[in-house]
């Protein structure tokens, strides 16, 4: 399975901040390994997704503060490939998820909020530009799918290490199991 | 194709407003034919989402407002599914996605925001209680993920008539066509 993390790029707090976590809990649940928000901290979405590793756990490391460029510019320098989701990009067919997973590189995937420096586009940054329809929708969404495509459904079955809750699904209600630390 | 309309649960403004809307330009992009606001009107969410249909195009209806039992209520005496999208769920896997596509009748889908009633898992309310995944993430990846799977990727190549904006996807750069009304 590749590795994926998410750059999550533009966030404003307090206007972003439901959707930045949504962002980041879609990334663990979807199996990216982790996610950097880019430029800024924001404690209330650092303490939301640290909640949910510590109950529900996992490995999923989030990162703060760092700056957009010099994230990518490492990532990049240790070999690593670049796709900005856009709706302005090529769109995520069969094809195109197949040929970045045999690539077979760890992926950076860059999340825009607000709009985007131009420079995203760019060869310098990206490697390719994704679209998820070209329809104005939701950041959430493209990484949905995008992930989805690109770890190829594994992510259903994923197993969290060290969790202190489960949930053994149900036709009817809700049943969750509760270990020990 | 499966006609698919979005009942969204629970809304609190201000706390809920950028969520809902990316819940509500979800279904639009995914293809549903409607989202129903349950109980609440938000003239923030409302705005935001017909603004995006005037320039984007399509006929994708918001009404606020409607009381959830009601609106179940009608679409079961109609003949329709209801799906309750929740973590407790039934996995939604390849199989229980074609079992519903095979049942080929229109579907309510139960977005929820905060913790829902207990009769939402109940067969008087759902046909199906359905996870996205068994972990918390976010009711958008929960809708985008099912929505591709019940509508089976034509959402990809949807045309949304009398748009006046519309994106050339490009592998670089932007291009979007201005249409005249």
């Amino acid at each position: 399975m590749v590795r994926v993390v998410v750059l999550r790029w533009g966030h404003r707090a307090p206007r972003d901040r439901r959707v930045t976590t949504h962002v980041a809990l879609t990334a663990r649940a979807f199996g990216a390994e982790g996610m950097i928000l880019a430029d800024v901290r924001d404690e209330s979405v650092e303490k939301s997704v640290g909640k949910v590793v510590r109950l529900w756990g996992g490995s999923f490391k989030l990162e703060a503060g760092v700056p957009w460029r010099k994230a990518v510019e490492e990532w990049r320098g240790k070999g690593g490939l670049v796709v900005h989701l856009t709706a302005y990009g090529e769109p995520l067919t069969r094809q195109l998820a197949g040929k970045i997973r045999r690539l077979n590189k760890p992926v950076m995937v860059l999340v825009g909020s607000q709009k985007v420096p131009r420079e995203f586009f760019a060869e310098t940054v990206s490697d390719f530009n994704v679209s998820v329809g070209s329809q104005p929708h939701s950041e959430v969404s493209s990484l949905a799918i995008f992930l989805d495509r690109i770890l190829g459904e594994e992510w259903l079955k994923k197993e969290f290490e060290r969790a202190r809750l489960k949930i053994i699904p149900q036709e009817r209600g809700k049943k969750v199991l509760r270990l020990e630390a």
